[in-house]
């Protein structure tokens, strides 16, 4: 039995803490801005931050390298001639802080993953900043696990096809797992692979789906060598 | 005698001009802070901004959103409370500007890179932002000639040992291709592997370094078809 699936893996909200950093980092910014006179209302703030985020994600991309230039162009915006130019390098240490936060697994996750490793071949798969990624991957311990770390750009359809190709694996044998509906379950499913979803308490707007309530959800990352185990004798 | 050796081939400043790039933005930045009453000289600006990327380069890593961000905080250096603070907008939009710069590949790599893919496998290796060297990978049309393409956020001995053994491919049968002795040759010649410098007209200071002066060094990617068939030949 061991070996007929391979198990796809989350880092961001699925191994550890990352969209609470975010959060805190939005209204570290938002407090900035407010105490350096910014003139507008908390909502406003968060709104243009929003936008602006938004706009520069096709040319950006993810990570917090380029949230951190979208909180600089908000907060300029925002401020008009009123804001000093040092709040700008106050803006860029707080993206600098949100890259040196430390690596917070979530629950369950250091003690399950060894039984995971133990019974099938494990890849991560995560996108954002490379090199963040890839620092934050070292700093949790948990690289030894993975037979692969892939940092993509983009997880749709067409990046699972390219990842399982390279690791030949035929998609009727792989299960991604992950807390974005978007990214981990609805583009696995549409390349013909399943999927399991473990909510995380916070979803960032830009990863809000649906999928059609086939999906298994589990409500903790212990559940899931359980829960393999099950679907496994129960399909192969 | 096919498939004897896999050719790993750099990206910027092999393939397409990148280097020339940055350094027109750098000059575009310069007189962008001197126009808007920054009270420096230009060579005191270009100082200035060496040193921040140089100090942000542990924590932001390669790439143009990194050297946007720290445009962003050496014009507020250097222009303290009497830069306008759209101007921070302007130094973004040069980032954007870079971004956005068409793909110019360098002389004869559409016409050689084809013949070789004929003779070998070929892998593209390039570092920087993963978003941003994917869409020049696409964007050069070049893609279909590699069997791989890996961007990975470090050219060093641990990276390229990592490639390999994720490709199956010993060292002493992969030849690296690039511009940058300290990327491209030295790393691979610690493995074990064989590296062909082909420089380009502008090298970054954070890639200078010196070989032994055993390196290969070809004058053009068109000499590269002809010297792997002589290196071949009197290797196998």
């Amino acid at each position: 039995m061991a070996h007929t699936l391979t198990v796809g893996i989350d880092a961001d909200d699925t191994l550890w803490h990352s969209e609470d950093g975010f959060e805190d980092t939005i209204a570290a910014y938002i407090e900035l801005l407010v105490d350096r006179g910014v003139d507008h209302s908390r909502e406003h703030i968060r709104t243009v931050l929003d936008r602006t985020e938004s706009t520069n994600l096709a040319l950006l991309g993810y990570g917090v390298k380029a949230y951190t230039i979208s909180m600089v162009e908000a907060a300029v915006v925002l401020g008009g001639a009123a804001i000093a130019p040092n709040v700008v390098n106050e803006v860029i240490e707080l993206g600098k802080n949100l890259l040196n936060r430390p690596v917070e697994l979530l629950p369950g996750v250091a003690e399950t993953l060894p039984l995971l490793a133990g019974g099938y071949p494990l890849i991560l798969i995560t996108k954002g900043d490379l090199l963040h990624q890839e620092r934050k991957v070292h700093e949790s311990g948990l690289a030894d696990h993975f037979q692969a770390i892939e940092v993509v750009s983009e997880k749709d359809p067409a990046s699972y096809t390219r990842l399982l190709r390279e690791h030949r694996i035929d998609p009727a044998t792989f299960v991604m797992v992950g807390n974005s509906v978007k990214s981990d379950v609805l583009p696995v499913l549409a390349i013909g692979g399943r999927a399991v979803h473990i909510p995380y308490h916070l979803t960032w707007a830009h990863e809000r789906a649906e999928h059609d309530g086939t999906v298994p959800e589990l409500a903790a990352f212990a559940d899931l060598p359980g829960w393999l185990a099950r679907h496994l004798a129960a399909t192969t």
